[in-house]
């Protein structure tokens, strides 16, 4: 049912069938190592170059979560799917195996919102009864693609995120697999971006790029619904690391709205700041897929919350632009989460 | 209503309210000229870069669709779009101010197809009544990000495709606009393409990249709906140029389908190849978008054809996949268009 603007209520919610992350050394020797399904030592990944490792990433994660959640690849009706790179290689030579009709997404970072939220729309209107969402990034295949070799060891403001080497998959499912008394979650609405372009220029501090659209989003989405933030448990940003949540906290206080002990950013949650040295945190499609896969959803599975806004933040930017001096436009995709017991009435 | 392995049939069919098409002086000089609503002789349309040119053609393309159904921007609920380049920066900075939740698809030169589907699917469901797809692509962009700098002046293979300079965007509405008496187009159903690769290395021969893509997918169409060739007056596909048309028609016919005289390919629609040397014919996002707007909706409108099956092709390479030796993935996306009559009951 639509809302509001830009947003959507499913009458028929959507269920997360099965989930499942890998991801780089650096990832899992942080906070959310134990709960990556599999922390890949080799950073090619068995490859031959970067790209080529960041789509063997995605392959493995896409057959886990399809073996976690017991659904054999020809169950599936779509795939959604997408990464940083240039005409989505990552995506185009990982995915190609599954031969699942591909939708290519290119959200930057909020590409798992992009991707869940098409996937939702899928499922929940009867186009499939599985679809796969998925989104990856890898720190070396990113760091060539919008900025300096590596070799090249150049020093990063206090500013700069750190790319996550990751990909995280969920299998959406018209069905509810929740068995009596078990938990699992669905996403209830969504609430989609729009471009948002402040004019900020400096491609070393995107959290500031990006806090606008997610700021953006999340007032379109508490107007589409006629709630504020008491209605979530947490609203948990894609990659806007400590500047942009600065930078956001201020703009909703600004509308009279208080975050903060509510917000979370995955960029903050998936390094140890302090001891791993990622400056203002995490970033990349990988960032918010894998911090959904080993913290929002077992957070919501294990009744830790009951509601999450999921909100993957993106900076639309390339070297070209960059380059030419233009601006970073944002984007943020909104997604509604909600943990429910299994026989609960929907 | 899901059909087969990977096709869709609209309980509630999806109509075209509206189409525009701004392109570059060379496609204005092309067969399809006289029928482009706007043709601009500067091929930086006004902008200090390529990029910034392209950005300004997705905008007039967007604004005159539009204006043309008598649609207001903020009743447009999402907009689908694309482009050729890295991260799309065309569309970020070309569909900035029209302030619509945004879906950013990559599909290559398929993009179209893959817009118009997700669209079609939104809009059937009920998610929204109107929404905008469009498609870009910009000759000096492509050559830029594909191949060589424009001023090094390389030689062109025969093989090699025209990247069309232009911009096709299309409106998709939840009611039918048309008048008693006054024909219409609807999208009756879509087939999603899947990655297929064959191995074909050449980035100056994507027809041969693409045509076993299109075979995949016009395949499926057929078995999904159980129809044949004989189903459609036309066959459309969106850049095989001259190379790609002959292994598609070969491949078909292997399987006992002959589609001579019923194939027509985008990429050799919109230029005169003889005359404007333009090799293989035309490629590109914009190649089949612009052919959408100028040829193949005004042939469905005017009664020449009732049924066509609309396969914009896509090549799934970027200069960093091609210069580490991968091969070229293709994908075809597959848009069920028909033409009636309106007061027809449907």
């Amino acid at each position: 049912m639509q809302k509001g603007r830009a947003s959507l209520w499913f009458d028929h919610p959507v269920y997360i069938a099965g989930m499942a992350c890998v991801a780089g050394r650096k990832e899992g020797d942080g906070p959310l190592g134990p709960a990556i399904d599999v922390t890949e030592q080799d950073p090619m990944f068995g490859a031959e170059c970067w790209e080529q490792a960041e789509s063997a990433m995605q392959k493995q994660a896409a057959g886990l979560a399809l073996e976690k959640s017991g659904i054999s690849r020809s169950d599936v009706r779509y795939l959604f799917a997408g990464d940083l790179l240039g005409q989505l290689i990552a995506t185009s030579f990982g995915t190609a195996d599954l031969k699942i009709p591909l939708f290519g997404l290119y959200g930057a970072c909020s590409t798992m919102g992009e991707a869940m939220g098409l996937g939702a729309m899928c499922v929940s209107a009867g186009y499939g009864d599985k679809v796969l969402a998925l989104a990856s990034s890898h720190y070396a295949t990113a760091e060539k693609q919008f900025r300096f070799p590596l070799g090249y060891g150049n020093q990063r403001p206090e500013s700069a995120a750190w790319t996550v080497t990751g990909c995280g998959a969920v299998v959406l499912s018209r069905d509810s697999a929740a068995r009596p008394g078990k938990s699992a979650v669905r996403i209830t609405g969504i609430t989609t971006g729009r471009m948002v372009d402040m004019g900020v220029r400096d491609s070393m501090n995107m959290g500031a790029a990006m806090a606008p659209a997610a700021w953006d989003t999340i007032m379109q989405n508490f107007r589409d619904f006629g709630v504020d933030e008491n209605y979530y448990d947490r609203i948990i940003t894609g990659d806007l690391g400590k500047v942009g949540q600065k930078a956001l906290l201020d703009f909703m206080r600004q509308q009279g709205h208080e975050l903060a002990g509510r917000h979370m950013d995955c960029g903050l949650e998936i390094y140890d700041n302090e001891r791993q040295d990622t400056h203002s945190g995490g970033s990349g499609c990988g960032c918010s897929a894998v911090t959904l896969c080993a913290c929002i959803l077992p957070g919501l599975l294990t009744g830790k919350w009951k509601r999450v806004l999921f909100l993957p933040t993106g900076a639309l930017l390339s070297a070209v632009s960059f380059n030419e001096g233009q601006s970073i436009p944002g984007i943020a995709h909104g997604v509604m989460l909600e943990s429910f017991q299994g026989g609960d009435a929907l």
